[in-house]
C-alpha cells in the first residue's frame, strides 16, 4: 500500500470511516445547507466526537471542502454525442450529479461568496470542468465544420447555457425539463452560434 | 389619515420605528445572510425586544419578507434607451439596486429555495418585474421594426441576459463589468435575436 494522503496522516480513521464521515457531512449539507450545518451535528450524525474532527480539520470550511472534494469533479469530456446540439443539450440537462449532490451544491454558491476556500473548491469541482466541457464541445463542432471558429458567441457558450438553467431554476424553483432545454438550445443558443 | 395597514394594526411602533427596524433586518441580511440571521440579533440591532417582534411577525421568514417588501420592486419600465442594444445593456448592468441591496439579495435565492414565502417575495420584487422589463424592451424593439415578432429567442431574453450575469458572478465571485456585458450582448444575445 502506498503512503497515506496528507489529510489522513495523523488520523486513526480508516478510509471507510472517513467515507462515512464525508457522507454524514454531505447528508447534512443537503438537509440544512452550509450556514446551518454545525460541527456538533456532523459529530452526532457520524457517531464521532468534535475533538476527533478538530484534530483533522481546522474548522467547518475545511471539513466541508474535504467532503465536497470526496464527490469529485462534475463529469465533462464524455458528452460527445456527435453534434453540437446534442452535446449542448446533454451538458444543460445534467445536474450537479445525482439528486443528493444537487441538494448539496444548491446552497453552496452563497456560502462560497463569503468563504474563499469553498469558492476554490467549487472552481475545481464544477466551474473549471464545466467551462472545459463546453469548450471541448465547441472545439469538436469547429473540427466537424459545424461552427465557424471566429464566431464571437463561442466564448459565451457556458454563460448562455448554464446561465439560462440557473435563471430558470431560480425563477421557477425547480430545474428546467428537457423540453425547455431543447427549445432554448434551438431557439437561442444555436442561432447565437450561427449553427442551423 | 387613512386606516393603518394590517401589519401595523396591533403595533405601537411608528412608521419611522418600523423603517428603522427594517433597516436593521436588511443590514443584518447583508452582513451575515438569511440562514445566520436571528431574531435576537435583529432585536439587539434595532434596540427592541424579541417579544415586540413576535407580537407582529410570527417568525423570521415573515419579518424578513416585510423588510424586503419595504425595499420595493426592482425598477423596470424606465429602461427605454431607444434601441434594443441599449435597453439590454442597461438591464444587464443594473444590480438589485444599490450595493447594500445587492448584498441583501445575494444569499436570498438559496433561502428562497427552502422557504416558500421568501420565494414568493423574490417573485414579486425581482423575478416578475425583471421578466416584464425585458418583455417591454423586446416589445419596443418589435414596434420599432428592429426585431422580428416571431423570433423564437424573444421568449428567452431574460434567461440569456440575467442568466449570463448570474453565471459570470458565480464563477468569478464578482459582478461582470460593462465591457463584458457589451461583448456578451453584441456577441451572443443580439445575434440570437437576429438583430445586427
Amino acid at each position: 500500500m502506498s503512503a497515506p494522503e496528507p489529510a489522513l496522516r495523523r488520523s486513526r480513521m480508516t478510509p471507510e470511516r472517513i467515507g462515512e464521515l464525508y457522507d454524514a457531512v454531505l447528508e447534512l449539507l443537503a438537509e440544512v445547507g452550509y450556514e446551518a450545518l454545525t460541527i456538533d451535528a456532523v459529530a452526532a450524525r457520524a457517531r464521532t466526537s468534535k475533538m476527533t474532527l478538530y484534530r483533522q480539520w481546522s474548522g467547518k470550511p475545511e471539513l466541508v471542502a474535504s467532503a465536497l472534494r470526496h464527490i469529485g469533479p462534475v463529469p465533462g469530456a464524455e458528452f460527445d454525442t456527435g453534434s453540437l446540439r446534442g452535446d449542448l443539450i446533454a451538458l444543460a440537462a445534467r445536474g450537479a450529479g445525482d439528486q443528493r449532490d444537487e441538494a448539496v451544491f444548491r446552497g453552496m454558491n452563497e456560502a462560497a461568496s463569503r468563504e474563499p476556500l469553498l469558492h476554490q473548491v467549487l472552481r475545481e469541482l464544477i466551474f473549471e470542468p464545466t467551462v472545459h466541457a463546453f469548450r471541448a464541445a465547441t472545439d469538436r463542432a469547429i473540427d466537424r465544420g459545424e461552427l465557424a471558429p471566429d464566431n464571437p458567441a463561442i466564448d459565451f457558450t457556458t454563460h448562455m447555457v448554464v446561465g439560462a438553467v440557473i435563471a430558470y431554476a431560480t425563477i421557477e424553483n425547480h430545474q428546467p425539463d428537457r423540453a425547455f432545454i431543447e427549445r432554448y438550445i434551438d431557439g437561442a443558443v444555436l442561432p447565437a452560434l450561427g449553427v442551423h
